[in-house]
C-alpha cells in the first residue's frame, strides 16, 4: 500500500484526485499538506516540508499546486526519496522536468509526469486506428470557458500559468499520443488581454515530420456548449476524437462514447510505476507550448475580468 | 572540395561567413541566394530553390536568413540531400530543430546547428578549469547596442526573431558549454517596447542540477563600451570570461586575450562534419531560451526606434 500525501488541495485536487485515490487499491491517502485547506480523514500540514517531516512513512507526494511552485516542492520531494505524482502541466518549464526526471533516476524513485486526457475512453482506440492510415491533416479546436473551468484561480494568468494552455495542453498530449511522428511548431498567435499575464486564446500552425498540416485553436471565451474536438483527415477516413478524447467517430460513425475515467486509470498506472520504480514523464506536450510562447506572436486583447 | 551555396547575404554573411570560408581548404562558395543582393564571383540566385535547380553538383547549403523561415528553407535542403550548415539560432522553435535533426540522420546527410560564441578563444580553456572545480554561483551580463549590431534588421523584432535574445543565446551556448550539468531555467522577465514583439531587455534566473544559482542580463540599450561577460563562482577560484569568451581571467589574471577568430574555427569543423557525415546539432541553448518565453513575465517598456 502506497501511503501518499497530496500537495495543493484546490479545485482539481478535490474534484479529480481524492476520488480517484478513494476508488483505487494500492493507494491510501495519510496526509495533505495546504496553505488554507484541510482535507478530512487525513494529517495535515501547512506545507511540503512540514508534511516530509511530520510523516517520515510516506511513500510518495502527489503535487496539485500551480505549476509555478512545482519544480521547488518535486525536487523537495524527491530529494527525500519519495515518489512523486504530477499534475499537469508537470512544471513551469521543460527543463525543471528534465531536471526533476534526472533527479528522480538518481534517486531512484517513480517520477510520473501525469497527461490526464491520454487516459480518455477513446484515445487508445484513436491511436491504433491512425497508425494504420497516412495523416493527411490535423484540426484542433479547444474552446471552453474560463470562467466555468477555472474561477477564482490567479495564478493561471499569470506567468508561467499557461493561460489557455493549461486547457490547450491537453489537446496537445492527445496529439502527441495518437500520432506517432514528432510534431513542429511552425507559427503561433497568441491573444493576450491587456490585464494579464497569459493567453486567453491562441492558435497553432504545426507540421509532422512528413508534412501534413496540423492546425489548432485554443480559445477560452466560449460560453454555451463546450468544445475540445480532434479532427484527423486521413488517406482512407476521417476520425473525429470529441468530448476531449471520450467519444470517437470513424468517417461520422460513432465507435466509443463513455464516461470519463481518466483519474483512477491515472491512479492505476502511478501504482503500477511505484511498484517498477518507473518514470513516466513525457514532455513533448510542454515542449510544444515552449515553442508556441517561443515563436508566438502576441496579439493584445481586451482586458480579462473574472 | 566542399561545394557550397549560401542562401541569405545579409550582414552576418558578409562579415563573417564570406571572409571564413575563403580562409579555409576544403569548402569553396560557388552560388549565393539572396532576394536583393548579389555575391562576386559565384552564380547568384533569387532564393534556394532556384539555385538547387541551376547548381545540380552542390554539396552544402548554408542558411544566414532570418531563423523564421530558417526551417522550410533546410527542410528543402536535406530533401535535396545536401549537407546544412545553420547559423544561430537554428530554428524559430527547437521542434524545428529536432525535426531537422531527425531528417538529416534519415537523409545520410550534415546537420550543423553552428554555436560560434562556442568557438570564441577562452571557451575550451574555460570548460577544463570548471570541470576540476564545484561551481558555486554564475552571473552572466551581456549588453549591447543594437543599433550598431543590428542596424535595418526589422526581423529581428517580430515574433521568431528572439529580439535581445539573438545576441542572449550566445551566452546560453557558452554556458550551456563549459558548465557539464544540465541548466534548468526557473523563471524569467522581459522587456518589450510596446511597438514590438522581441524583448529588447531580459532577466533570467536558472540553476544548475545541483542547485547552483546562476542570473542573467541581457540588454540591447548598452551604448559606449560593450559587455559580454560570464563569472563563475568555484570552491577553488573565480572564472570571469569577457569579451563574448575570448577573454579568460582566473582569481583576476588574465589567461587568455585572443582576437575572435570563430566563424574560420566553425568552417573547419563543417568541413569535417561533412568528411564524417556527422550530425551536430545542440539545442540545449535554444530550448532555454524557449523555457524563457514560456515562463517569462513580459513588462511593456518603451517604444523602440531604429
Amino acid at each position: 500500500m502506497i501511503r501518499a500525501g497530496l500537495v495543493g488541495l484546490g479545485k482539481i485536487a478535490r474534484d479529480q484526485h481524492l476520488p480517484a485515490i478513494d476508488m483505487i487499491d494500492g493507494i491510501a491517502l495519510v496526509a495533505v499538506a495546504s496553505r488554507n485547506a484541510q482535507g478530512e480523514g487525513v494529517n495535515n500540514y501547512p506545507d511540503l516540508g512540514a508534511m516530509l517531516a511530520g510523516e517520515p512513512d510516506l511513500d510518495a507526494v502527489i503535487l496539485c499546486q500551480p505549476p509555478q511552485v512545482r519544480y521547488a516542492a518535486a525536487r523537495q520531494a524527491l530529494l527525500a526519496g519519495k515518489h512523486v505524482f504530477l499534475e499537469k502541466p508537470p512544471g513551469a518549464t521543460v527543463s525543471e522536468v528534465d531536471a526533476l526526471i534526472a533527479l528522480a533516476r538518481q534517486q531512484g524513485v517513480t517520477l510520473y509526469a501525469s497527461w490526464h486526457s491520454r487516459y480518455a475512453a477513446a484515445v487508445a482506440q484513436a491511436k491504433a486506428w491512425i497508425a494504420e492510415r497516412t495523416v493527411q491533416r490535423i484540426d484542433i479546436q479547444w474552446r471552453e470557458d474560463v470562467r466555468h473551468w477555472h474561477p477564482g484561480q490567479p495564478w493561471i494568468w499569470e506567468a508561467g500559468g499557461f493561460g489557455v494552455f493549461d486547457p490547450g495542453i491537453n489537446a496537445l498530449s492527445i496529439l502527441t499520443e495518437i500520432v506517432a511522428e514528432p510534431i513542429t511548431m511552425l507559427s503561433a498567435s497568441l491573444e493576450v488581454p491587456s490585464n494579464k499575464q497569459a493567453p486567453i486564446g491562441a492558435t497553432l500552425n504545426m507540421a509532422t515530420a512528413s508534412g501534413a498540416t496540423i492546425d489548432a485553436v485554443f480559445d477560452w471565451r466560449q460560453t454555451g456548449p463546450q468544445t475540445w474536438d480532434i479532427a484527423v483527415e486521413t488517406d482512407k477516413g476521417i476520425l473525429l476524437l470529441s468530448e476531449g478524447g471520450n467519444m470517437l467517430r470513424l468517417d461520422g460513425d460513432v465507435q466509443v462514447k463513455a464516461p470519463d475515467e481518466e483519474y483512477p486509470t491515472m491512479y492505476r498506472r502511478f501504482v503500477d510505476l511505484v511498484g517498477a520504480r518507473a518514470i513516466d514523464a513525457d514532455t513533448a506536450p510542454l515542449r510544444l507550448v515552449a515553442d508556441a510562447f517561443l515563436c508566438g506572436r502576441h496579439c493584445p486583447t481586451a482586458d480579462f475580468k473574472d
